[in-house]
């Protein structure tokens, strides 16, 4: 038949993300484009165990459970671990949702009407503007450095465009890995008060905060949530996700926020699939709250690993094929961020590449006007061997790109 | 702060079913207003040694996996299982999605803008209805009997609206429980089909089919779907979902459809929530094909039981408090649907209800414009005690409530 899709539906599909992910997934090409945990690091055992008991326990497991998620598991996320990230969670102030990408989703539809105007950081997460251009947002970049958001040009582009909601990730913003100052955070957070912007805080990745390479442990701010004081305002509502922490499949984030904001996401979420699986949630619970499975050690772990991937492609980069590019150091998240040789088209090279078998997230994929020339490298899933062999088959990329022009 | 939600986000808000199941939730009620499956029947120890094995065999089972869902549980659904039911499925044509709503948001997500004309049973599915809201779809309802939609009130609404799609259960619509005879299922599918208008067919219920109260098992019909063929339509997006055959906390349910409109909803899957648990659904799989879990024979033990449940709940109608109701014996689903005695308003019954300790469905939240003065009562969930003394509350309620008036 005819179809007669929504006039947005179209946004969805002119997106190159679709067709690398779904290359890179179907065929044994090397990633480095996704956001994958190391699999090798994931508590199996802990969490075979932890399922038997769980469905063994209670037909209630398999059953519908609260649409706003387990109480016992909203409870651990309340309790002192996010208190101790200075977050406080008021009562009915926190929702689980199906990974960090659900609670941006279900907050853009409750909040955003099309021809509102949203702010990001430029380049930010492919996931976010697509979900904005679906709502009809517009999108509107706001400059910054490695300290994060340049406040003078935010306050200019609020006065100039009256937004609604600014999208941040000031602990290691997906693509770039940039970590706010504390000095930056609080004037984003002041002038967001002062206009009455809503601030949505993605904080997937803080938790990803591993030592810089050959210096010092980086400080550890404070979220732009845990600067408000909850009481007061309620301008930011906090995302994070047990995605990157523990694992990606038991699909469990959250968004903690004031009552108001989270009560509207709760009800656009009974509509949007019910609720999340309880049964997920409670293995979580189970996991973090009676097996011998220490979070913060885990996730210590994680960050030594990650870090020693990291370094290692710090090592391949500086080939000779890479001559000419550069990258700012991140102090922790997935990703490097690199600018590649003068005059290098990405999206070019991204075709090279795949036909080599590797893939990347090419930089355009991040950015509001499609413009960014940066090659997005992921070093958290690919073990030693992949890591090697993948920079191995973009190095070749590259040089043959360099011969060719 | 000041939030300025989005225009439609209110109409999330203003239904009454949000209360009704957070109440119910959060005390010790009886609830005959929800639609769970019998927990006494999951096959708890099958699935806690599922998860237990496949967590244990393979790191895969916790990483992200395919957006559009597991792959062998896509063909597992797409072999036997549909195909008995004459749904055939092509390449790229299933999705699996959070439960059957999932489904439903999704292709209203990419099909229906503000002001689309979108026909529906009445009464539906307050799901549906609070999805189409949301959407901003103007909603228009469609005549009926015992048998179905009326072919003829169909054909003056369509000349009339020009709508783009009509929302179906033929098999124990929810709330009525009514069973589309064969004829009409052609009827309606030709008329849709001859307008150019996507049906969307939720089946969630359609196995959910018992012998009718005191006479023979009724007759199977085939699906809307099934009665088209595939390669010359696309008229049918077939719903379907494990949430009532297996169990609900896996939420697993799936869409079948045209390649076309399968591959927009899994674009926009991947916004709304990247994907679903593909841990859940590799325990669905390992479950069905590897265990010795048969579905068939446990969806007849779900039928016998369910079957004895609605011959209690009908037996409890026959008190002298119930004078004056009456109602059609459906031959399957989760609920019947009742007509209270004359003069009786069931919005103030609820109220009286719940102050008992009782809570069923109102009438109107099925309904396209908040008229039907009926009750939906579940049988499925409450077993025989919680049955019986839930039945006893709902006769106070009617009693108390006729002495009153």
């Amino acid at each position: 038949m005819l179809y007669q899709f929504s006039a947005r539906a179209h946004t969805l599909l002119s997106s190159p993300l679709l067709s690398i992910r779904t290359q890179t997934r179907r065929s044994s090409m090397i990633s480095l484009a996704e956001e994958l945990p190391a699999e090798e690091l994931f508590p199996l055992s802990l969490l075979a165990e932890a399922a038997s008991t769980v469905i063994s326990a209670d037909a209630g497991a398999l059953q519908y459970g609260d649409p706003a998620g387990y109480g016992p598991l909203r409870e651990w996320l309340a309790g002192d671990w996010l208190r101790e990230k200075g977050v406080t969670v008021t009562e009915g102030g926190v929702l689980l949702t199906t990974g960090s990408q659900q609670a941006i989703d279900l907050l853009s539809r409750v909040y955003i009407d099309p021809g509102d105007r949203v702010l990001v950081e430029n380049p930010t997460s492919p996931g976010f503007l697509q979900t904005l251009r679906m709502q009809g947002a517009i999108i509107i970049p706001v400059e910054g450095d490695l300290d994060g958001l340049h406040p003078d040009h935010l306050r200019r582009q609020i006065e100039l465009h009256k937004p609604k909601m600014l999208f941040a990730t000031p602990s290691f913003t997906n693509p770039s890995g940039i970590l706010w100052s504390l000095e930056r955070r609080r004037e984003v957070l002041d002038l967001c008060i002062a206009y009455n912007i809503l601030i949505v805080e993605d904080d997937s990745y803080g938790d990803l905060h591993f030592q810089k390479y050959g210096e010092h442990w980086a400080t550890r701010y404070p979220s732009l949530y845990a600067l408000e004081n909850i009481s007061d305002g309620g301008h930011v509502l906090y995302i994070g996700s047990f995605s990157k922490t523990v694992a990606p499949a038991l699909r469990t984030g959250w968004a903690a926020g004031s009552r108001e904001v989270i009560g509207m996401m709760a009800a656009a979420k009974q509509m949007a699939d019910w609720q999340s699986s309880a049964l997920n949630q409670r293995l979580l619970h189970h996991l973090l709250d009676v097996t011998a499975f220490d979070l913060r050690e885990h996730i210590a772990q994680l960050n030594r690993e990650y870090n020693t991937r990291l370094k290692l492609m710090v090592e391949l980069l500086k080939r000779p094929a890479w001559k000419g590019s550069s990258y700012d150091l991140p102090s922790g998240g997935m990703f490097l961020w690199v600018s590649p040789p003068e005059g290098m088209d990405v999206m070019a090279l991204l075709k090279c590449a795949l036909g080599k078998g590797v893939a990347f997230l090419p930089g355009p994929l991040c950015s509001v006007d499609g413009s960014g020339n940066h090659i997005r490298l992921n070093f958290s899933h690919p073990g030693r061997d992949e890591l090697l062999l993948g920079m191995n088959l973009m190095s070749e990329a590259v040089k043959e790109f360099t011969a060719r022009s």
